[in-house]
């Protein structure tokens, strides 16, 4: 790995030559191979822009320059330029993030992986710097063309294209897809830019002419534009850029390293916000991800790095659930439909959409515009159901409000990666949704705790046709069902320890796949002497009264939830005990209200204070504490 | 008023002439201004879109067909002609709604008055429409240029352009204006198309020629097309609308009912997605509306007709002490600087705009850019500040919380209109923002409660450059101070009330308005023997620890607040009494967790039990159970 060693950073890059750089590409794609099977990661999407990112460094001098990277998980060949190099425990506690990190480098900004901020987050920092009279520094923004599909992107372009002050360069790295082939009129229009019959000679005769063209400037990029507009019937047809008063250079062989950095190099020099669209092959140089169709590689765990074959099984197991029971009741319910926002195949709605093409409806990444339309569904008689990361539902927290709750929709939400999820690090944790939601009035929420109450709790769910109904689940693997005891009052008790004539009595709280920690706590509990039931209510939103009533019949109640504590649901219990005058105190178990660095479930559940004995040991002390 | 009289559903405008459709147009005008000068309401808008919404319920046959009107304040000509014309109590309790109401018309079916949603709404139910069978149904989306640059209406317009099946025609209002003149790159866009030399000409040319070109169909609309292809050098650059694949007609003069009705006829037979681009004019035919630059006649009080003068002083006590300091923080701070989403004036950001006109950024009716590019800009060393209504801050919940909060990001939120703002209706509350902002890691939030604790608020807010600071105040006017009686560990008391040596000590905290009711509550208190406090924390969140230790010093607490109870501040401070381990009860009084109908505010106010003599009645009634 002879030239990648030593690139500690950026400005490293100034003294290779083409061939070196050439050579330089080829190694970080060896070693991203390497390293991302043994580890997981982003695989396809670093694969896809290992020659835009050498190119952006070598124009560019961040952090004097400002590189941000929309989404962030494309962003690992920018850590191996600005002098990363340790992969070994990527992605794990300790180890690099899968996502840039202003706590790694100065050259790290933008840290959410939500999508379609880019351009609003450079859009800031080009007008703070002529505010603070840095007119001279340049922001760079590379967004793929799945991202485009979001609101926020097209907010940020409006406002983009009415500057003329702002030194601001979009680099579209347009692949064609982002997690499934992208959707709708943007990816249109793009894929006529791509595919016109004239753009492989174009590419050719372009790359040949301005290898002639001298050096960049002002005049290149007129020229280069002036080409472009005379070629626009053999190429493309009009640009939806070019409408928003904006200058659009491209398309851009992504892979030739020298045309990037020269059109790069163009736009610079422009001065003004400009618009460079950079063709990419996601997993280029990658065998098993160039001819793998699904974009299994993505994302990927573990893989063989000859084969890329998965090394563990799959770990998809509540959302398989989610999937079967799903498609059994599209057969049963004409009437439901599936929305999904770019996200077919990862939420699990692949099987219903090849059942059922034309009640499948993808929106791109486009949450708002995926609730709002559900809500229009709702109200001409379908019933639709979104299934969404648990984390993404937040950008559509005012349309879950508005349009779907004060228009009593029926419309089901599925909310997959609820709770902790880990290594994907802060903005992925599903850990936010019950405390917004349920704020939401008329809105009921279910969080199973095994595979029958998840297909039963959908069932229920898609049943309800006059408020808006949310099943969360999280990530991972499912175990056995855990065994009920008794259902009093439409609750399930699934463990009672301790002896019966104890005069202390607990009550634990599991909400979903808390409830086996709740169990477990129990046990520990009982051993101690304290008599302990265990109940798990799937329904818990609205908050069950009979829980209200059972509560305030104990000296203690513990909750033990997968999302925030305060504000959660177990607070929510704790004001109804209050309410109701009930003397018996309430201690909320959950997450802090605070962000959760990346690391392994596990480890984030322990130092959280999750873990069985964490419990039990609370609900001691509370104990010793009220006597 | 002969012919508005006797239309009682659209079908009775079948019958009219075109001459009595001009009269009627008159009549509807004369109608609206003197309706709305008596009660205020939104008259700009309405008088904009007379002759368009003739000529919409000529052509499409609601309910059968579907119409929805973005933002949904431009309503009032629809609901004269569906059979609604006793204006006289609207916008109050029982009397008409402000905005499209499921409860007065099977006609109306969005009431949700946020922005840019009525595009994904009509997605929706064209989507429904051929699921289920139905594709001989009509969608027809009303939407204003200024919501055109919500970044809902982009994720829209993308699915929308994709499909070739759907019945659904957009009508884009373009007025020029949102509530400001609208801003960026559509706003650019739609001006060249209105503006272009050819523009005048090809109006009336268009018109002559559409006159004699027969029945509509799908012929007129091809050749209709062809022409503004065939003329789009003359009149128009290249068009946004059909680089996203969707067809566009326009643009149409707005008040020449027969030439939108013609347009309609054609876009209604064309089977796919189609825009119609309208040209108004807000304010049509009301000599003080057509007059105004400000917009003032957007929204109003009641006014005297003839002049446009206000009756009632203006209302925006609030705002004008926002206004001030910002200009005063603004001499002193030269990196502080201004946001809006499209509401310059409403929020107060006039004044400072004119003084710093390059330190104010409108981004257009686009939350959440205005919030990730706030980010971006506190990155690169600017305070912004971003002025918004409360309620149109639930739109950016995910960039508070994972561009702004996650990136450390000092950012201070302005929510105008916080509380129950009454006449606008269940969208317009700003009751959920403290609910929904208490779980934002590191913010922190202050509801003053007069105009020194506000002026001091927003200093203090904007000296926090590594979070999120939020100051928070209600629609309307300001009354005196509140009189401190001391300051205790940080804390305002503002009250204290009967025999010192009582048995029963109430603690009663009142949050920023709601600080008088509480104080007058007290006084009841008082005179039944109860020892009350009242203190008033201007910064609620986090919440102050010397809050939970007084509370713990009390026989009870009962927290005030204008916004959700459910989940809001008093609700957090009794989590945290609780994991203290203090058997103080806190009862939150608040809203509750529904949407509130349209009324006066203190009618909301004493229906949510939110009186002082309410206060007291809870308290009373706590002590009694608890003793």
């Amino acid at each position: 790995m002879g030239l990648l060693d030593r690139i500690d950073e950026p400005r490293d890059l100034d003294a290779l030559t083409p061939e070196q750089l050439t050579a330089l590409a080829g190694e970080i794609r060896e070693f991203l191979v390497q390293a991302v099977s043994r580890t997981g990661g982003h695989l396809g999407p670093n694969l896809g822009v290992v020659e835009l990112t050498i190119a952006m460094h070598r124009v560019f001098d961040s952090p004097r320059d400002t590189l941000v990277f929309d989404t962030g998980h494309q962003s690992y060949v920018h850590k191996l330029l600005t002098g990363r190099r340790d992969f070994s425990t990527l992605r794990q506690e300790g180890g690099l993030s899968g996502y840039p990190s202003r706590a790694e480098s100065e050259h790290d900004v933008v840290e959410n992986s939500h999508a379609s901020t880019a351009l609003s987050w450079a859009d800031g920092i080009a007008k703070a710097n002529v505010v603070r009279g840095h007119s001279d520094r340049n922001v760079v923004a590379v967004i793929g063309d799945g991202a485009l599909t979001g609101g926020m992107a097209w907010e940020a372009l409006n406002n983009i294209s009415a500057a003329r002050d702002r030194r601001l360069v979009i680099v579209v790295n347009d692949n064609g897809r982002s997690y499934s082939p992208t959707i709708g009129g943007v990816a249109h229009h793009l894929d006529t830019l791509r595919t016109t019959q004239g753009y492989e000679q174009f590419l050719d005769w372009g790359k040949r002419t301005l290898n002639r063209s001298g050096p960049p400037g002002r005049f290149a990029y007129e020229w280069l534009h002036g080409l472009k507009k005379g070629l626009k019937d053999v190429v493309a047809p009009q640009g939806m850029f070019e409408d928003l008063g904006m200058k659009y250079m491209g398309p851009v062989d992504g892979h030739d390293e020298q045309a990037v950095e020269r059109a790069l190099r163009v736009a610079k020099s422009y001065g003004a916000p400009v618009i460079v669209h950079v063709i990419t092959e996601k997993g280029r140089g990658y065998r098993p991800a160039e001819e793998d169709v699904a974009d299994r590689f993505h994302g990927i765990g573990p893989i063989h790095p000859e084969t890329g074959l998965p090394i563990a099984p799959s770990r998809f197991g509540w959302t398989k659930v989610f999937a079967d029971e799903m498609v059994q009741i599209g057969r049963r319910r004409p009437d439901v439909v599936a929305v999904t926002a770019a996200m077919l195949q990862p939420v699990g709605l692949l099987p219903f959409s090849q059942e059922f093409p034309d009640r499948t409806f993808d929106v791109g990444i486009a949450e708002q515009h995926a609730v709002t339309s559900a809500a229009g569904m709702a109200f001409a008689g379908l019933h639709p159901v979104f299934a969404v990361y648990a984390t993404f539902l937040n950008r559509a927290f005012d349309q879950v409000l508005m349009d779907v709750a004060l228009h009593r929709a029926g419309v089901t939400f599925v909310l997959d990666r609820a709770g902790v999820t880990g290594a994907d690090g802060a903005s992925h944790n599903g850990m936010w949704d019950v405390a917004m939601l349920r704020i939401v009035p008329r809105l009921r929420l279910a969080a199973p705790r095994d595979e029958s109450t998840l297909r039963a709790a959908l069932r229920a769910a898609v049943d309800v046709d006059d408020a808006p109904t949310v099943v969360r689940y999280p990530k991972g693997s499912l175990g056995l069902d855990v065994a009920v005891l008794e259902t009093v009052d439409d609750l399930d008790v699934v463990a009672v320890t301790g002896p019966e004539d104890a005069t202390r009595r607990v009550l634990l709280v599991g909400v979903g796949p808390m409830t086996q920690t709740a169990v477990d706590a129990a046990a520990t509990l009982g051993e101690h002497g304290v008599r302990t039931t265990v109940v798990s209510p799937t329904w818990i939103l609205p908050l069950p009264s009979a829980l209200v009533k059972l509560a305030g019949e104990h000296d203690l109640v513990v909750t033990v939830e997968d999302g925030i504590a305060s504000g959660g649901f177990g607070a929510l219990l704790g004001e109804h005990v209050v309410a109701q005058g009930h003397p018996t105190p309430v201690l909320p178990l959950g997450l802090g209200t605070e962000f959760l660095d990346h690391a392994e479930r596990p480890d984030i559940v322990a130092a959280q204070r999750l873990t069985p004995a964490d419990v039990a040991g609370t609900a001691l002390a509370a104990l010793t504490r009220e006597s």
